[in-house]
């Protein structure tokens, strides 16, 4: 079933090392079907030079497995709550990219520094808090996506495609699962600049807002100018 | 037509990601031919594993395009700008590298802190300020040109080819697309020590204005002597 | 004799340079056989290009070459030191990785900033001291095994399989010579996500306990459900 | 003539890019025949990925070129001062490389912060000052080997293979060319690792002499006993 799906998830979650995002099996990548009752995604700690397609695990938005020789992703209940929370996410990216989970680890939010940061993501890149001792001894991974939508509640998830989890790492999304690899690489180019950027100068102020709502506008919503599909 | 030049430009385009300086579609070179009546631009949001020498864009200083099957990238109207301010310029580069985009986030210009820079960059690299609301909202990329040029009234494109634009990133320049191309690879190199540099003596200065000189000029005008040229 | 050990060793070896984790010949793995009486190391000073499992050290844990053309490795003193202090460890590693290397030049415990460091190892990771001048002179390499073991009498090895020796570099460990390269690169990754994350926050502080043991235990112990152990 | 020394002047220099100790033509290598009468230096400004042995240019110690269709590398006279400064030398390289070029333009030596260091190089690697505008218009490289030869007056070359030049970039030598490259490569790892620790412990102290002492002549000297040379 969803060998489509299976095929999509399983390239995307190919793109990970390739991007040098992952070491080892630090990163789950999952996709959603457009009738959104299934969602499939990685094995938990299966090598990634070992996976292929029919290793992919498909799972019910309850947290139940529907077809898979494997455990899915440790983080699984995670994706779930945000598959919940929003149609607009098709696909779900966590990893422990060096920068992000620098970032994350710090407990800081990311200024939005520039056009690289503005064309993909509208203004700051949140961190939320660490979880409680409740929340972490029981149901973690689910309170980690109730924390996220909890944060996201009346915000529009296409326009901040990207959280870090304090103490822990990143989590992204997209239309689908490729769309959420390309942000989760647009994540860590952007954490990386905006450190060395803070090195460069202690005092710099976040790019004015008129800058930021230019560059998202040029790639973002109707009057969107960047790329071919306008041709 | 042209297909000299458009193959040129494709080659130099193509150098980006081999050196390390885009991810995705984040740059693009232009090339112009000698008549200097039109100029040959990557295609915009074009895949750099896609592209092929007829994808590139053929365009006059009015900003028409003459030739080709996509739309120009999204920062031509800041190529414009810059060849009809020079006859000097015969290759424009923009990118979001790593190091230069740092700096020109931090907003601040690049001291020269040693022959590595002077080599090629004569005395600091200037960050431009960042454009008011009314440059933003209306012409953008054409005000990013101007904002360019202003800086450079009365100055030698040649003696310092490489600017930053304050929040967005570097542009560099050349007699060609390749020269272009080389000195975005310098700059990027050259940013990247800068910051080091700083990091392990906070208060270094720049280097003196004798060895700038002996540098440069080691390199360029008619007492050169690096390479092979006079042999 | 040992072939398959001599084997499984040389493939540990070859790892280091394949994850970035040695420069020339700065590092070397080690493995001992299951009845604890004979261990294999890396000879001496041999390129690994050049390497290959019929070089690979036979040695005793009195210090005596069983079998092998070659010395061993220079820092075998301290292997041995370690293997007789746990019978937890299997393989152990040294290397000169570049961040792991540079706090243990710091003179710094790595702290534990998030889960990446949690999944593997329990608390900072501990830095001991320099040698004296009577312990460098005199049996340097064994008594910097020796004074591992002090740190590490009454903690459990597999728990925190990694140290840092100060003004020198780190040493990892685990059940057999494969896994004590894994947390050799996870160390190494650990290390460097530290510094950016101070470097980002200069006022970090550690996860929170319960954190540590969530992710710790979440891999660990008889309650793991990370990966398919329990499928 | 010389076709062996060509050859192996050939080959260090290109173990230059395979290191990542250069970007575009940023270095050379030579190496000095037994009888000290010529030298093979690397041509200025010749592409790496077009060298071949047969370019490499034969020198004499009075700056005239012996054999060879290239002008030699424009720090030649550099070179040649440091040949005639010590018959220990029997191969130079100059480079750029990213943090040693750090450190040159930082205008700082580089402490002993490790075993890594010591093991290579005894004490801090020195930086030697900016030459004087006299020194920089006249006989600029000439005057960069003198300040080089000046300062290691009465000192080992061997025991120090390598010196930074303020605001412009490293040397380092050894008893042939590809010792001279051995030593670029640990200079590179060492800048960067003691910069690294700095960034990690702002007060860090140099490690302590007897440290320095052990690892150096654990490699050096007749007492030496890493590697195979003994066995």
């Amino acid at each position: 079933m969803l060998e489509e799906l299976k095929y999509q998830v399983y390239e995307a979650n190919m793109k990970l090392p390739e991007y040098g995002l992952v070491t080892f099996t630090w990163g789950n990548v999952s996709g959603i079907d457009k009738e959104r009752e299934y969602f499939v995604i990685k094995p938990s700690g299966v090598d990634y030079d070992k996976l292929s397609p029919e290793d992919m695990v498909v799972m019910d938005l309850e947290g139940n497995k529907v077809e898979g020789k494997w455990n899915p992703s440790s983080d699984t209940a995670t994706h779930i709550e945000l598959y919940k929370a929003s149609r607009d996410i098709g696909g779900i990216v966590h990893t422990h990219s060096t920068w992000a989970t620098s970032w994350a680890q710090s407990g800081r939010s990311i200024p939005c520094y520039g056009t690289t940061h503005a064309d993909y993501m509208y203004g700051e890149i949140p961190c939320v808090r660490c979880l409680t001792r409740e929340e972490i001894e029981d149901e973690y991974e689910r309170n980690t996506g109730r924390l996220i939508v909890e944060y996201f509640k009346g915000k529009d998830y296409l326009a901040m495609p990207a959280v870090l989890c304090k103490d822990h790492g990143p989590f992204t999304w997209g239309k689908d699962a490729k769309e959420a690899v390309h942000n989760a690489v647009v994540l860590e180019e952007v954490a990386k600049m905006a450190a060395n950027c803070e090195l460069i100068n202690r005092k710099v102020q976040p790019a004015p807002q008129e800058l930021l709502d230019k560059h998202y506008f040029r790639k973002h919503g109707e009057n969107a100018y960047y790329g071919q599909k306008r041709s």
